[in-house]
Parts: structure tokens; C-alpha cells; sequence
């Protein structure tokens, strides 16, 4: 409790741009986010008064952090599940807890859960040696998607193969993996729920995701011409995975839209680029929502503010040309209406920098816009 | 510029709810404001992390806080304008400037200049003694209305008195003082433009003011009933006097709606309680407006973004009863599409302690959520 305002103490665990959002939105409802940051560069501690400095995966910098904060939650995965485990043995609230969370660090975990749960994923197995990807290719057909057990994360620890011999370098060089059919699919989309401790759940309409490389570059919503049974199906699975798996806070679940129906991808618990949109497109963004889920406050309400919204990432890009501040000028100059999200990072090509939103009735000109700003934002030359 | 981000920094005088709410757009453009507050446990201050404690009379404090910002800005009317000129003189930029913030800061000037400019005004004069009050009052009638040349806000500075009797202890209190005519009024509008060093200006659609003791408490978007010339029109004198006075960012024109036309009531240069409807209601929140147009950035669309907007402010009110936190659970259960803005500060009756806004179709409805959520707040009880 902030003795200052009467209202709970938050407490991030990392400092990227989700934190930052996050950040953003506590600010709304009275309060500040504690953040434990790795650098004091980090996005969410350039705009957070109570910034701690420390390593999330030593238990003594999380138990020096969480003095002072009502309730723990996490920007990130990588929070070892025995910290979140000891932080809570010793009196603090961490949410979600470390049971769901193993869920969305364990790609082997979540696989099996799901398959016990009767959740419709690819075919997988658990992989480690090359003999083992080519018996997997033999039932399911090349390529084949190897994924690193733990870490991945924008593509990374995600490696499509054509053959044996393809594989025998990644087998050598990463930890443990699993192996998953290569899906044929129509187009990935993604669920994002929430659910607070006294069991409240809230769903936001289902959207397409648009990945290159492996990276998510665009979000559309709600997803184009998506069948409402298709949909309600999508968010009955998001609500029935945050109760059964029992996370608190925001799950956002990645499926594969395939002509035999979706199929679980990934599960992430927290807010997600997928929920991006939601800053300006619903009622209550998916920032307040974490933040009113972990503080078991009732949930906000989730309708659209507008028929279409489509959100853009802005990746890091050419470095030559008009610097930053420049290209902000150009792009409010040209998109009076589109929102922009700059996250306070240094640019490197392909990281996420920030994002943009427009809305609108007419999908073609909301998506027209939001990507032809995006792509300006990162290259600082029109498409 | 901030070496870490290549994006300016703005820095704000003052570390009250505007400045706050200011930080809170200020994120989504990549920036953090640096903050001057006279208490590092002002609503602004706790949310940002650059905060410099100092006293915005002292010349000294506001020019070591000025190092290392690229453009200075304020929360409220009350740095000395020989101050920014010294500022300005030093090679600062300060905006608006010490000749605009005059007109905000000196009601005698603003009406003197008013009257130069053939605006509708009340009836007014300078007065120092009974019998100037009583003069004007025989030529415009009992009650007439005195105020505080300099110094007044939220009902402070300004009475209204029935007979010369009543204003003699007033004259005797108060430092210079100016009568004007107690207009006879249907309601009171606003009219908030901004505009940017460039001479860009953009309008939001006037609003009806909802007064109860000398303070807003109720912000209706758009006026309801207002005839589009008159809209227009109070548009256009809000355009001028920004374009004349040379304000740049946010100007609000507080008007009387009387029988006989539109009254400039007063000017104040910054964010302003009539706009916080703007966060949701708008496409571009007045807070991000005025960032954009002290950095000379492009202005953002104003269109709305649901037909009706209604803000009610929460004023400290019962202090027995449930806690904040309680109020604010059952606020956002009952209310699940309201949106709550608390300030960080602590309750004191009477004080602006935070708002809420409701969006919709249907005006009956939109008022009566946002009234009663802020009553609940305020009260801890429902009306």
C-alpha cells in the first residue's frame, strides 16, 4: 500500500516495452509501477519513478524488490519458476503464479498439458538426436519445426528444416527441443484473455496476427472475416486454458487458423504485441486489464472502440536518412489520426522500437495506413 | 534531446494533475517529461523519473531545472513571466511564452485586450474602493462579480456580492481587483484549440461546463444543443485569440452561452479540466496535443470518438466509509466502461482528486454513469 495515495503497490519484474505500457496505464488508475529493471536505460525505467536495478533470475535482487510491493507480475518469462516459488513461501503475491507460468516457459509442458486437456495443437515430440527428427518426418512429412524447449521468444529458438541433416546443427548447438509438424496453415491468429484471482475472465475479440520472419509485424481487429462459431470457439479455449492452467492476469494464445480447424501455437501470460491494439481500440486496454486482474479488481470492459483496428510494429531499420525525431514529424504530418507508441529503446535493425495504431470502418484504408506508417517510421523513406 | 531515445525532452513546471496526465501522453511519444515539483510526493512526481524539487518563483530553481530541456512548459499560470523572459534570454525555449501567459496570468490585461479586440466580454472595470463597485453596479445592477486580478482558479478569487456593504471586506482582503457584470447566462462552454509555433491550430469541439460552487465538476462533449454557427464561432475566437496572443499549445476560452451571444469568461494556456474528457473521447488527448504542439510536431486529429463524451471530476468528499481502493472496486464493478483517472493525491474535501469519463450514443445515459461513478468515488457511497 502507498501510504501517499491509499491504493496497492505494483511490482513489474523487467523494464521493456510491455512495462512501459503497463507502466502508462497504472498511472490511470492512481498508481506507479515499482519496476526491477536490468539498466536503468531500460524502456519502462526511463518513465517510472520507483526503478530498482537488479537480475531477475537472482532470487536475492527479486526479495530486495518485492519489500513494499502488494503483488508481483512480470514482463517477461524468464523469471525462474523456484524464485516466484520461495518469493511467495516467504508472504509476497506473484501473479501470475509460478504453476501457470511453467506453462508458457516450457513448450514441452504446455504440449503435454494441452494434450491432456484435449486441446487441439500440431503434432509434436519431444526431440534429441537427428534420428529422432527424421522418425518424427517420416509420420508427419518435411519440413519440420524444430523449438527450443525454453527461451524463444520473436522467432528466435524457432528453426524450420528440410531435411536430417538441416537439423544435426541445430540439435548440436541448442538445449532441449522439441520437434513440430510444419502446418499447413491459412493464417495465425491470437486470443487474449483475462482472468482475475476471484475467477473473473474477460475476452477481447479474436485477432490476426501477420508475422515475417518469424516476427509479429501486424495485428488486425477483429480478424477479417473470421466465422463467429470460429471465434467463440477461439475464446472458449483462452478462457478454458486461464482456468484450468489457473493464470491470473493476461493470457494471449497464438493458434494456427488451418483449413481442419485452430491449433495452439504458443500461450504467453502477460500483455502481448497481439493486444497492442487495445490501447486505443477497446474500452480498456490490455495493460489495464493486467494491471486490474493481478489486483483482483473487477475487469474493464472489452467492446471495440471503433469497427477496425489494426496495429503496426516499428522495427528497427535503415539507420541512414532523417534521424528519429524527424521521421515522428513526417509521420504526424502525413497520419494525423494514427497513434504512435515509441518505446524509449536505441534502434538495431529488426528490434521491436514501437508501434503504431490506426482505426477506422474501412479495413483496406485502417491497414493501409498503419502499415504505410510503420514502415516509414523504420525505413524514414515511404514504401 | 535525449542521447538514449534521439527524441527532445519537454520539460514541465509545476506536478500537478495536468503535468501527470501530460506524462502519461509523453510516454506514448517516446519521451518522459522532466519534472520541476515543489514535493516529491506531487501527482506528477511520482510518476515520473526525472523530477527536480524546486520552488517555480525562483529563478535559480527553474534555470538549473531548465538544463537539459529542450523546450519548457507548465502545469499552471504561475511562473513569474520575468522569470521565462530571463529563461528565453538565457537561450531557453519556453512555450507559451511570458507575452501569451500574460493574458492567462493578469485578468485586467486579458480584458483590456479583449476590448482592443472587439470580443465579447462582460461588463467590467479596475475598482479599488466601495465606491467604484458601486458606480459600476448602478450602470449594470446587483449582484456584480469580483475578482482577483491575479492568482484565482477553481472559485478562488472570485465573489459574488449583492451590495457595496458585502465587497468592503473583500477590498480590504484581496489585492487588485477587477467588478464585472453578473451576466444573466444559460451555461457555461469551452473552447479548446492548440496551436503550434509553425501557426498550425486544431480545434476540439466545444464543450458544456457544468459548475457547482466556482468548480467544474461535469465536462459534457459536445455542447449539447449548440447550434453549429455558434459552435463555429466559438471556435474562431478561440483560433484568434491563440493566432493574437501568440500562445502556442493548448489554449482554453472559457465562454458564457448567454441570451444575447457568447462571453469570454477566461483564458488559461496549458491542459485544462474541459479537455480531460479528450483522453478517450478524441482521437488525439488534449495532453498529447499539447506536447505535440510545444515541440512544434504536427497536431493530431480531433475527432471524436463516440458520439457523446461526459467527464465528471471526483472531488475529495467523505472520508468515512470505505477506503480509495474499496470505492475503486466497486466503481469498476459496477461501472465496467467507465474509465478512472485518480491523481495520486491525497483526499482533502473538495480537492480535484481525480475524474472519470463515460463514452456513448446516448447523452441520458453517458451523464448519468459518469455522475453517479464519480459520486461513488467522491462519497463512498451511491447517490
Amino acid at each position: 500500500m502507498d501510504h501517499r495515495t491509499g491504493l496497492p503497490v505494483v511490482g513489474m519484474v523487467g523494464a521493456g516495452q510491455l512495462a512501459r505500457m503497463t507502466q502508462q496505464a497504472a498511472i490511470s488508475l492512481g498508481q506507479s509501477l515499482r519496476i526491477l529493471a536490468a539498466s536503468a536505460d531500460d524502456g519502462a525505467a526511463l518513465v517510472a519513478a520507483d526503478v530498482v536495478i537488479g537480475d531477475h533470475t537472482c532470487y536475492e535482487d527479486l526479495a530486495h524488490f518485492a519489500e513494499g510491493c502488494d503483488v508481483l507480475t512480470w514482463d517477461h518469462e524468464h523469471v525462474p519458476g523456484e524464485h516466484i516459488r520461495r518469493l511467495v513461501a516467504a508472504g509476497h503475491v506473484a501473479l501470475p503464479g509460478a504453476d501457470a507460468l511453467s506453462y508458457a516457459q516450457d513448450k514441452r509442458a504446455m504440449r503435454e498439458r494441452l494434450d491432456s486437456m484435449g486441446i487441439a495443437c500440431p503434432a509434436w515430440a519431444p526431440v534429441s538426436t537427428v534420428d529422432d527428427v527424421a522418425d518424427f518426418a517420416a509420420k508427419h512429412g518435411w519440413p519440420v519445426v524444430l523449438k527450443a524447449v525454453r527461451g524463444g521468444y520473436d522467432g528466435r529458438g524457432v528453426w524450420i528444416v528440410d531435411d536430417a541433416a538441416a537439423s544435426h546443427a541445430i540439435l548440436q548447438r541448442a538445449g532441449s527441443l522439441l520437434v513440430e509438424q510444419h502446418v499447413p496453415m491459412v493464417r495465425e491468429l491470437a486470443a487474449v484473455v483475462a482472468r482475475s484471482p476471484y475467477g473473473q475472465v474477460a475476452t477481447y475479440p479474436v485477432v490476426e496476427t501477420v508475422q515475417r520472419d518469424g516476427i509479429c509485424v501486424e495485428v488486425i481487429a477483429p480478424a477479417p472475416g473470421l466465422h463467429e462459431t470460429t471465434a467463440l470457439a477461439a475464446q472458449r479455449t483462452a478462457i478454458t486454458l486461464a482456468t484450468e492452467l489457473g493464470v491470473v492476469g493476461l493470457l494471449a494464445v497464438e493458434l494456427f487458423d488451418t483449413t481442419e480447424g485452430l491449433l495452439v501455437n504458443e500461450l504467453a501470460m502477460r500483455p502481448h504485441n497481439s493486444g497492442h491494439w487495445t490501447i486505443e481500440g477497446a474500452r480498456t486496454s490490455q495493460f489495464e486489464q493486467h494491471l486490474r486482474a493481478v489486483l483482483d479488481y473487477p475487469l474493464g470492459a472489452t467492446a471495440m472502440t471503433a469497427p477496425v483496428a489494426v496495429m503496426a510494429n516499428v522495427l528497427g531499420g535503415a539507420e541512414t536518412g532523417p534521424g528519429i525525431d524527424e521521421r515522428v514529424h513526417h509521420l504526424m504530418a502525413r497520419w494525423p489520426a494514427v497513434k504512435l507508441h515509441l518505446y524509449g529503446k536505441s534502434v538495431r535493425p529488426g528490434r521491436k522500437i514501437g508501434h503504431v495504431t490506426a482505426l477506422g470502418d474501412d479495413l483496406t484504408a485502417v491497414r493501409g495506413a498503419a502499415t504505410a506508417a510503420a514502415h516509414y517510421l523504420s525505413e524514414g523513406q515511404h514504401a
